[in-house]
């Protein structure tokens, strides 16, 4: 029997799945924390924005999970043998640049720069660079606004030229060493595969459309002379970005002979080039034209694929349909999921962690009485609209589709008989209306979804919020079969780059056919429930574009920002 | 030394108090507890809208208490001799109508009533009479939309016809006992003075103006024929009801012998007329033209008197300034808290029930961690505007100067690190702002307000939120000097209709300024705080108009209305 490994690697440790390419059987995984810093992130208690890794984590990790995964698999699956394994996929956080040499090494690898954190890998969620993000920003909007068009009119201090940037600013020695940066999902494929030097690496579609402003309308990365005004060096870094890029059907390459050794693994087979966490989980749980892939933990992850025409191939006379842009989806990328389909990524800026907020910061009623599980039980009794209450899911501001990081949370409706699970409830609420107003938005832009599938740990555990979902979009909400959704993708990208001749796959669709699948237990819209929230929701969308929407008639979309300027006067 | 007495009739108590007419010096005082039902309510657990109490617990307070306070004073001031008493003030609760016979005895002291709760005190709580309320409501809107004018436009279910009509509704037996019937605050200083029969019944101003829609402009109380319609019955009774009224400087009479022996006290001492507690106690607080006096509790009165001349003696010519009716103000009525002047009330619907609301219901960290004090304590050393909060005061209503009781509560600016005690300090802001909206309003419509005197428990406790009411509103906050306004003000009328050739006084100004003064600790607005308010409060007021006033442009005052009608709808 043919089987897979998949690496997917997170913000503190890899996993790695080993499943059968047939019917996407689970055979063994096993996990690998990273060891430097706490929990694999180096942290600086002067500064709370930084975040970075060491790239020999990463390394070691293939070796010790591989490995594991291996043993639990040869004892849960009689005669599975290690050299039955036919293609590797992986998947990283990101943005998560490392400054290289010439070699391809990590600089922190040379003994020079082995204490600078900036020599590092630059984790996701560093934000050192907020201003240099800021600066690109308005660079962007003034010479070239169509490279942030595609990623929601504001360009991330979580992103690829931000860190760069602010690394040029504040240490140009490490800036000065490096010969170019890759993504950890670049590097980590060329790494196994041999092709790490900076003349060979492939960089991959998903980080270099999502994060680096990569398209193919306008010739690939932003052109150099747009980097040279944020800084003469960064322009000339431009050469070392390729002008191709990736999607995740083809190779990095091939299993070098020395890593096949390592991990005891047959060489030469091949590796799929890298992509997002998040996007491979989107392959895992089964996405295809119609399907909504919802990853949903503490902020959520909406992903749908569209199979058209990139617009520089679109002329005013086509009667063929093509992908507008549409407004406030924050990434539109050919080929960032699926490998000949447009990927588009929504997403909420806060679900769980709004449920954290309220367990962990007001914690009503003590610890006890406060937990998620009693908030639960008691909320689940109540009928939808009972309690009167109505909140915006806004507590960490709103990703899509306002892409406004500067909104805040509301709760309305507040009597001197409201009870705390009367607010936990309405805070899922929220988030489910807020979840169709990224359902709406796509449709409404001509992208149908006729599908919704959830992974992630909340759609896993928690059946009243998918309930509330399902009623509150109307929709039957789906669970992807797997607890694994983001390694059973790059298992799957692992055997479409293997192809069907080595017992693999052709196609994404076809081993998503045989290895995908969703849960017996599905959540239907309750026909009573759904009528109430759509009441609801019309009241929703009326505090969310009064409040949210500059131009909109009723005049309140001063009042949050307002509230935070004083408060930053305040401090 | 002159001495007067005051008895100040509360909800589950009666206190008498005995003070100094020369300079307000308090010598004895004494509680006596209501006997009868829980905390001296008769409830009935089938009704929650159901509050009677045992008009007996009246009579036997009066001994009770006033024997003890003598007591008292005799100890505390040597040579203090009851006979040095020159008068009798009386403040009860309000609308609280009892049924009386053509003796002007409450049907529950005959046999045939005495367990039946309707033949009892209808306290002022009791909303029984909810659905006779709201017809009341709308005969008055069609027919005489001037008799709803003066109180905020809503006839209210604890006010006297709602209650009447509902007993006669339910139970015409007592109905048809009932002679007349009489409020609390009429009943009890005709006992004393033995004017209880009902064709010498005095009937207050106070309550007439302000619960039963008595207006000289359309003499005195409704007309029969508007009564008629309600039902014939009522319109009879409208015969027993006097066309006369009478303020707190006329007396109900003189303290009967039989009263004299019993309390100890000089037979023929005059017995002021009655008033409700709120009014007198802005008596006793000092209120003047220009001096607003705010009874600060669960929740607010808000007090002006004003100098004009009444309506139906203003011409469009006359040049004289009179004075208009207020919108949203719910009582303007002459003579109503001091003879010749213009009486107006206005008031939040909840301020301490907000804060207990969030700590009994939300309690937020558990009952030591979410107690005042420790909320308090948090709250007190953040800046205003520091939070990035908004709230509205709402949890109850909006009675001035929205008079909405279905309006709800609002918190915005909430973020993945809001605490606690940021939003219990967001709610005292809220409060303080509805306190502001109130006084623009006065001053709006040309009532001025020069300054602001508080009284009652949370004036007098807690210093954080008189500090941010004088930030927010930019005014000094000065607390009343005396702890019990209410029985104060009674002792100043019992002042007054004793006079000065009795060694009293001959007006409540001269009284006032001999028996009423402040504390020493005033809070006075700090300049950067004020600052801040004054830009939160132009937001605040942005969120009152556009959830709060149904033709206002920004068009979400159909939001808190129709979750209510979900709610409504689910139940």
């Amino acid at each position: 029997m043919p089987y897979t490994i998949g690496l997917d690697y997170g913000t503190n440790s890899v996993r790695c799945l080993i499943v059968d390419v047939t019917n996407g059987d689970e055979l063994g995984t096993a996990v690998y924390e990273y060891e430097t810093g706490e929990a694999g992130i180096i942290l600086d208690p002067a500064d709370h924005n930084l975040a970075r890794q060491n790239p020999a984590d990463y390394l070691k990790g293939v070796e010790v999970a591989v490995k594991a995964a291996i043993t639990e698999a040869k004892d849960a699956v009689k005669g599975f043998e290690s050299n039955q394994i036919i293609g590797i996929g992986i998947d990283t956080t990101g943005s998560t640049p490392i400054p290289v040499d010439k070699n391809g090494t990590p600089l922190n690898m040379l003994d020079e720069f082995k204490d600078n954190p900036n020599a590092h890998a630059w984790l996701w969620k560093d934000h050192t660079g907020h201003a240099e993000a800021a600066e690109i920003t308005v660079l962007a909007e003034k010479e070239h606004p169509e490279y942030l068009a595609k990623c929601g009119g504001t360009y991330s201090s979580e992103w690829f030229f931000s860190k760069i940037l602010h690394c040029l600013r504040t240490d140009p020695k490490v800036f000065d060493a490096a010969y170019t940066w890759a993504e950890h999902a670049d590097w980590l494929p060329a790494v196994l595969t041999g092709t790490q030097t900076p003349d060979r690496l492939k960089r991959c579609r998903c980080a270099a459309g999502h994060k680096a402003m990569f398209n193919d309308d306008w010739g690939g990365y932003p052109e150099e002379k747009f980097l040279s005004k944020l800084d003469p060096k960064l322009g000339k870094l431009r050469k070392t970005l390729s002008d191709r890029t990736y999607a995740v059907d083809q190779t990095a390459g091939q299993l070098t002979d020395k890593w096949a050794a390592k991990l005891d693994l047959p060489s030469s087979i091949p590796v799929a080039m890298g992509a997002f966490d998040a996007h491979l989980g989107a392959v895992g749980s089964g996405i295809a034209p119609g399907t909504l892939v919802k990853i949903i933990g503490t902020s959520t992850c909406d992903m749908l694929v569209w199979h058209g025409l990139p617009a520089r191939e679109i002329t005013a006379k086509m009667a063929v349909p093509h992908l507008a842009d549409i407004p406030g989806i924050c990434g539109i990328v050919d080929g960032s999921i699926l490998p000949d389909y447009f990927g588009l990524e929504a997403g909420q800026s806060a679900v769980g962690d709004i449920f954290n907020w309220f367990v962990n910061y007001i914690q009503p009623g003590g610890p006890e009485a406060g937990s998620h599980e009693a908030l639960t039980k008691k909320a689940a009794k109540l009928r939808p609209g009972q309690s009167g209450l109505l909140a915006l899911d806004w507590n960490n501001g709103n990703r899509t589709v306002l892409v406004d990081q500067r909104l805040t949370g509301l709760l309305l409706g507040q009597t001197l008989h409201t009870r705390p699970e009367e607010i936990y409830r309405a805070l899922i609420e929220a988030t489910a209306f807020g979840a169709l107003t990224i359902i709406n938005r796509f449709e409404e832009y001509g992208v149908k979804v006729s599908q919704v599938i959830n992974c992630g740990g909340i759609a896993e555990k928690n059946p009243l919020l998918m309930q509330i979902y399902a009623d509150a979009t109307g929709r039957e909400m789906k669970i992807s079969r797997s607890a694994q959704s983001c390694a059973l993708g790059a298992c799957i990208a692992g055997s479409v780059v293997a192809g069907k001749a080595s017992g693999g796959h052709d196609s994404f669709a076809d081993a998503q056919a045989a290895m995908c699948g969703i849960k017996d237990v599905t959540y239907k819209p309750i026909a009573e429930n759904a009528e109430v929230y759509q009441q609801l929701y019309a009241l929703y969308k009326q505090l969310h574009d009064a409040f949210g929407i500059q131009d909109f008639s009723g005049k309140l979309a001063n009042v949050m920002k307002e509230l935070l300027n004083i408060k930053d006067k305040s401090a």
